[in-house]
């Protein structure tokens, strides 16, 4: 009869809310009357209290919105635990979950929010509390470790990959030289970027050149492989991570900094994309224009993958069941059984193994000029961005759940 | 048993590939044997004889293909004839019909394609040449007079709608004062942008401020809306056309002109969402994101709306049937016949009207206070997102065709 909590923390993504829901068809059928309560803003609101019980406001329809639903319906904080567990947050935190009679804990996010429930359940095991916690990973970057990939990268990757796909016929359009550069997300690792090779149509389509942080760049070899390109066609597509460095370590994005400011001396902020732009314009002389994703790349429930859905909802479920049979201190993950046909299964891992690492794409998947990604990675990611699911509409747009 | 030929002009949308589709498909059905020829390039490319034959081409599944597939297949320019009717341009052109056994032009686009739809029809009228000129309308500004709409704006509208609604909810996932900035296309009408409007949910959602050319922006005045905003909620989601300016008619994209030069003394291109993020920091001192929308907005062949791409297609066939009819200096143009239920017709209007016009947006469905779209609007721009066309995919993608 003990009551399940749970939260989101960390950037949005197209799944997190299908984890949500996931958690709570999962709890309600297993979870013997207790209820699911949410954490309004995370850790970070449940210190103010901030709950609602998710079994009595949410209906089988509300249910069914919320699977396709961007963002996060709870929302979300950035809230870091103190190192030192004998902090005064942490009786806090406990005398709240015997207050609401918690028994169970899920938090899903990325790398602080693994390290969140690290914390907390290693606060717990110190002080006997039978509270158990349990972490679903979402992350549009797939960087966490000990999990073949994350939810929310899947749909990402299909935004990433059908809007990069439209962009190229827009930029092909006129005969004029011209290069339309594309900034992705991803400060350290490149597996969104990557992604935009799935935009390929055919040998030797656009994008020509992408580059991720996982190999140095530099402005003299870009040039180089731009030249090149331009052997193949007027029209040329770059996508760059937005944490693409160069030999010693400075972001190109850092390239501007001293000297952007507005006509009122503000400084302002400019991504790597918009480096570049002005750098190839300088250089080349052509027509240059450069596309941040933005948001959209993170929230876009209209081009999200069904089976990044599917699976997100799973590690929901799975985390649920992991909790009630006695596990604590374990994140949810997956193991790729096969890619052709796909077919993966759950496990669970140990968060304190997984929070404060960092999965880098491999090496061995970008070619040795560095600047594309090679066929390897197709099996990989394919499967990931498979499948459109039957959206429920309003007025022609997307209908979505509000809290 | 004369050849039909047709060309793309201006920039990209989600439909112009459907006009073109229409148009061969009934040119194949009532053009008694002709062809239909493909000009590359719009009439910069016809001038150096650059067409293909589509009707010996395209098979049946290409066509399918290709009026789901965004941009300009045939590619496209900005080539605009000279005013000089006895320039050496026009007698090569009609050259070309003559060798290419050309009885009909279609040209579809924009403003200037109308113009130079405009101008070969009056050479052809002073020459006594019988070719017939027809234009087929397109642009996502919705700035063609004599037309209740223009196809691609559908398409585009919705684009805008459902991603400001998804940048809607992934700006309200955290607790912290934010301001979100949209930037959408739209130079002099504020068309595309309003439809931002269409994005709202619920009495008190955000955008909360939507700014169009139309209407005077006025950074005191937007501080102030601002203030206004925050009251409601601490994410505040503001949507502005690309074009807006002051009451001195300058551009808020000018403001930083002087000062924004990258570490190289480059001068860098910014729009009006940068710079406005750069003063709402400064001035409130909360977090500011801007987002460009980009070409994605024009080119998203995964948001098009079926109705704006039934409608592009009844224009191409609507086009052709007016040319084989005997019409010439036309452009094909929509009559809104009912909102509710929508109906709408086709009628012809002389195309020296339409060119070198712009339809403003209403000033009766700008708000007083400047900022915000009035429901007026909705009724007209709520039919025209409607309804999704089965897609073609292949491999988790949209499958488009290459030329």
């Amino acid at each position: 009869m003990k009551n399940l909590v749970i939260g989101q923390s960390g950037g949005p993504t197209a799944v997190i809310n299908a984890s949500l829901y996931g958690a709570i068809k999962a709890f309600n059928e297993y979870g013997t009357g207790g209820h699911v309560l949410g954490m309004i803003n995370g850790i970070e609101g449940f210190l103010s209290d901030e709950v609602i019980d998710l079994t009595e406001t949410l209906s089988d329809e509300d249910l069914e919105l919320l699977k396709l639903t961007p963002a996060a319906y709870l929302g979300s904080c950035r809230y870091k635990l103190p190192e030192d567990l004998t902090s005064e947050v942490y009786p806090a935190i406990f005398d709240n979950f015997k207050k609401m009679d918690i028994g169970y804990f899920l938090y899903i996010g990325g790398n602080d929010s693994m390290d969140t429930v690290d914390k907390l359940s290693r606060y717990a095991k110190n002080t006997e509390s039978p509270v158990r916690f349990i972490g679903i990973p979402k992350t549009i970057d797939n960087d966490l470790v000990l999990t073949d990939h994350t939810p929310g990268f899947g749909s990402a990757a299909r935004y990433v990959a059908a809007t990069v796909r439209e962009i190229v016929l827009d930029a092909s359009v006129y005969q004029q030289k011209s290069v339309t550069i594309v900034e992705i997300m991803g400060r350290h690792a490149g597996w969104l970027t990557a992604a935009s090779r799935l935009a390929r149509k055919f040998e030797g389509d656009n994008p020509f050149l992408i580059y991720l942080p996982e190999a140095p760049f530099e402005l003299e070899a870009f040039y180089h492989d731009l030249e090149e390109a331009f052997q193949k066609s007027p029209n040329v597509v770059v996508c760059v991570s937005e944490g693409i460095a160069d030999a010693g370590g400075t972001f190109i994005c850092e390239y501007s900094d001293a000297a952007k400011l507005d006509s009122f001396g503000h400084k302002m902020l400019t991504g790597c994309g918009e480096i570049l732009e002005s750098f190839v314009r300088d250089k080349f002389g052509v027509k240059v224009r450069s596309i941040e994703l933005n948001v959209n790349q993170r929230c876009s429930g209209m081009l999200a993958s069904l089976t990044d859905i599917e699976e997100a909802s799973m590690a929901g479920s799975e985390g649920v069941k992991a909790a009630l049979s006695g596990e604590t201190g374990k994140m949810i993950a997956f193991a790729r059984e096969s890619s052709s046909p796909y077919r993966i299964s759950c496990r669970t891992q140990d968060v304190g193994l997984i929070c404060n690492q960092e999965k880098k794409f491999p090496a061995q998947w970008i070619t040795e000029d560095g600047h594309d990604i090679s066929d390897g990675f197709l099996a990989y990611a394919l499967p990931l961005i498979q499948g459109e699911p039957k959206r429920i509409m309003e007025d022609g747009l997307p209908k979505y759940l509000y809290r």
